[in-house]
């Protein structure tokens, strides 16, 4: 998917809402267990239910990989059932030295050979360029690269001084040296909303992943208001706030609600805060 | 498997050889593509050959995440085969935030959830802290943090000046308060073998996996000089070097000849090297 084609699905859809199918067998409501497949059961329901506000999935490859082959199917069910429109981002955090990399690249693009063909991957920088290119080998595929995370340890080294930067920042101007915000966007982490003019002061123009409104507990609005261009420039992901807001047998239109509500509070910041220029 | 049990084992073999199951549909003997499962034939057949002279065995999960669900199974029955008393080690490169870095536990070391159980993961720590710990809460099982990579992309991030430190050994001296050397490893680039003074300087005791010797190009006898310490402390691992030094319908046989040549070198610097007093 290219980036204009993402941005005219959020301008049709106001929302920049990516779903996050962190689906967990032992948090998925019961009766699902009769199911043959019950995890892709779970995820063809919670489709159905968001797919009107969301503009994006992502499910995150532990959840899959955790359950062996048969996650492994579930989750080539799940991507292949996702609407051809939406975005779909492997949250694999991978990364490994180059010609691993392209193994990885298959792994996630290349359909005929592992069955997925996802739009984007999420990768580590901690190996450097030649683990990060082998994926833009793949026309209009993304990488989506860790910069800020939201997690506790994000600390321990991202927020290390290098030089006259943070590693984090540093991560940020480097990689857009190897792609294009055509190809690359970052993962930054919402709990750190005042960061992001710091970020968008080093990365204008790319889209940003932000993991952790909800659950994780970032602001939306703040959110919005420090981080969107012209463009947007925005995927804001919500995992367990919309899929396990209920566990009962009406579990998926409960999630769509909850993804109906952060919709609407999105199509007012996309009035409020998305430059009237573009 | 415990510290003791390797060190015991390295004695036994007099070899601190990991083989790298690295194993590439498009790579092995074409003679292979009639059996129902090509990779694990492969494996198989490289094991049988090289089991006398390892004690180590490293598939690149990259490798069969490429394949899909059909790769997991043959990475299954690769792991079920590789016998009890080598050490196993998933080349994964993983890391997410807490509760999803306990689901790649999960993945890699509960073999009723996902069907593997190996030893130890290669785990990377650009996420700090709550990414590595999950892995921990299963005995006798390891996390191999990369810290420093034999990659060209290792300089980009790697050997940034962090305060007094470069950015890695910053992650060999924060990562010792997580965990002891009993359970944690690092990845050190065998083509910097000058650094590994320094890096022995900062963690004395643990073990460490040494990739890029052969096909990336480090040397064995500097490797062995400047990282052996009282209970070898080194696995070396060797993946194209020998499992594709043939790509004839004898590659098995010649995969063996080239790991004893490896194990024969290494039984020398045992000897040379090892602290007698251990």
């Amino acid at each position: 998917m290219t980036k204009e084609q993402l941005f005219e699905q959020i301008k049709q859809k106001k929302s920049y809402l990516c779903v996050g199918l962190d689906t967990d067998i032992q948090k998925i409501p019961k009766h699902l267990l009769t199911f043959e497949d019950p995890i892709f059961e779970f995820n063809r329901q919670i489709i159905d239910a968001t797919k009107a506000y969301a503009v994006a999935y992502k499910p995150n490859i532990a959840f899959y990989e955790a359950l062996g082959a048969k996650g492994w199917e579930s989750l080539q069910k799940t991507l292949d059932y996702i609407p051809k429109e939406c975005f779909t981002i492997a949250d694999a955090k991978r990364g490994d030295i180059g010609n691993t990399s392209g193994l990885y690249a298959r792994a996630f693009f290349d359909k005929s050979a592992s069955g997925l063909d996802f739009d984007s991957v999420t990768v580590a920088p901690y190996m450097g360029e030649d683990s990060v290119t082998p994926f833009l080998a793949f026309p209009n595929k993304w990488v989506i690269l860790l910069a800020l995370t939201s997690n506790t340890g994000s600390k321990d080294f991202q927020n290390l001084p290098v030089g006259e930067r943070q590693l984090f920042e540093e991560v940020l101007v480097r990689s857009q040296e190897w792609a294009s915000d055509e190809q690359l966007m970052y993962v930054v982490g919402a709990t750190k909303a005042s960061m992001l003019s710091k970020v968008r002061s080093l990365a204008p123009t790319h889209f940003l992943l932000v993991p952790g409104v909800g659950a994780q507990g970032g602001s939306l609005e703040e959110v919005s208001k420090y981080g969107m261009n012209k463009t947007c420039g925005l995927l804001v992901n919500s995992s367990r706030g919309i899929i396990y807001a209920s566990t009962e047998e009406n579990f998926a239109e409960i999630a769509g609600q909850e993804a109906k509500k952060i919709q609407e509070e999105m199509a007012a910041y996309l009035d409020e805060y998305l430059p009237k220029t573009a």
